[in-house]
């Protein structure tokens, strides 16, 4: 993708994502209907699907050659990664948009032919942009984001991880070498977004995040932002990541990935899981 | 405590708190150098113990006949309650702090025999002030906090938790249980801050808060703000807390207060403990 059109696609990017934040930011109070998915936990709120269908609407109109890939079923069957693809999560922490009204995110990932080439996060009631275009680095609103410290070491990081990896019973991933690792790192926290955990990796908040199940609007955008600032994100088996399945994610500073991979990280064969 | 000291008290304690907080938010980006304290991640900073010293000259000035109970040493040694006690924490979340630059704040707890007559948890980075007064409600900045909604059931519950309680070695509490009560939650959150996790349990952004290690200085604002908001602070197995002890603290709305610590919580026996 040429430099002029990356360019352009960005600026109407990041207007769209603002322009869907100030309306949820206008109607974060307002009465709303919410669904329960695949189980009880799994919530979507029409303002998923209304800001899908925004992103829907305004890409199949200004591009119409693009594709889309939503979690809402607003966007398009993929069988492959050919052309210009839009990967979209509309609100990422649905759970924190209904408990707590904060802490959730867009999130747009913008690939051709596979490639990453724009990322975008925004946290949207902190009013917060975390962007990246590709080998241009990220930024935090206006401010370019360093490149990660590359030295501080295992034992004295802290890891984005969700209590459930720690379950003997989850089917992902073998507890004892995930138990292993919290006694290792100095600390671990858990904000219930994805996408703003890869953007706290990208600021270097946090020095990693480790997780199961992302389906890809999850973590298009936020791979994009890590990568720029120098982290690494693949599969948790090191594999690189398939933007068209459901993945587990490792994404950390590069100093740190080949360790937690290769000495905590078990995942359990896939004809084991529930 | 006559309404009229108290409210004295109280406007001094805010314009201190807010004071304390600029300073730190003036001087974020500094160089600081950190200790470490009984282990590698007990982290203490300068920024600690200033301000600390901070709130110990502006008591003794103002209040001399004041007690104050603080983390890093300028504060008085307690044999009991008597008497009117500032219970400080000057950075909670210290870790936060030197990894993030944010997420930490400063927690008062004002005791006047025992009683929590006042309590004030700043988030500095953010300049939000928590506040309560007994019997008059606690608020966020100048919005009264609603009363807890008391209907939601445990399932539908998110309840913030470190992942360290639920490794079966850890010296506190049976991991089985903490394995099902993560499996029966909605979801949990890590925020490295339990003055702030017991400002958003005020606030109804998280369902409760369940730790085994906290120091009067960590519950000390917080458990007056959730109390003032209907909610229940005791020690994990039910007790009343200790002011002059470290305790495990079971932070909640009162309708799964009781099913936490009755169906989840089995505490070990201190004589196994580490």
């Amino acid at each position: 993708m040429d430099n002029q059109l990356r360019n352009e696609i960005y600026d109407q990017a990041a207007s769209w994502i603002l322009e869907a934040g100030e309306y949820i930011r206008e109607n974060i109070d307002a009465p709303r209907s919410i669904e329960t998915k695949s189980n009880p936990n799994d919530l979507v709120t029409e303002m998923d699907q209304r800001t899908e269908q925004f992103f829907a609407d305004k890409i199949k109109t200004t591009y119409p050659e693009h594709y889309l890939l939503g979690e809402e079923g607003f966007g398009d069957e993929l069988e492959n990664l050919d052309g210009t693809i839009w990967i979209v999560d509309p609100i990422d922490g649905t759970m924190n948009f209904v408990h707590q009204k904060r802490n959730f995110a867009i999130s747009i990932g913008i690939y051709v032919d596979g490639i990453g080439e724009i990322g975008l996060i925004y946290n949207v009631m902190e009013d917060t942009l975390y962007s990246a275009k590709r080998g241009e680095g990220a930024y935090k609103n206006d401010v370019k984001l360093p490149s990660l410290n590359q030295q501080r070491p295992l034992n004295q990081s802290i890891l984005a991880l969700n209590t459930t990896w720690m379950l003997p019973e989850n089917p992902h991933i073998e507890h004892q070498g995930v138990h292993e690792l919290v006694k290792t790192l100095r600390s671990t926290r858990t904000y219930g977004s994805a996408a703003l955990e890869f953007a706290f990796v990208a600021e270097g908040i946090l020095d990693g995040y480790l997780t199961m199940t992302l389906m890809p609007w999850d973590f298009a955008g936020g791979a994009i932002l890590v990568h720029e600032v120098g982290g690494l994100v693949t599969q948790a088996n090191k594999e690189p990541l398939n933007l068209l399945e459901k993945s587990t994610v490792l994404a950390s500073r590069t100093n740190i990935h080949n360790e937690i991979a290769d000495e905590y990280v078990n995942l359990k064969a896939k004809s084991d899981r529930s």
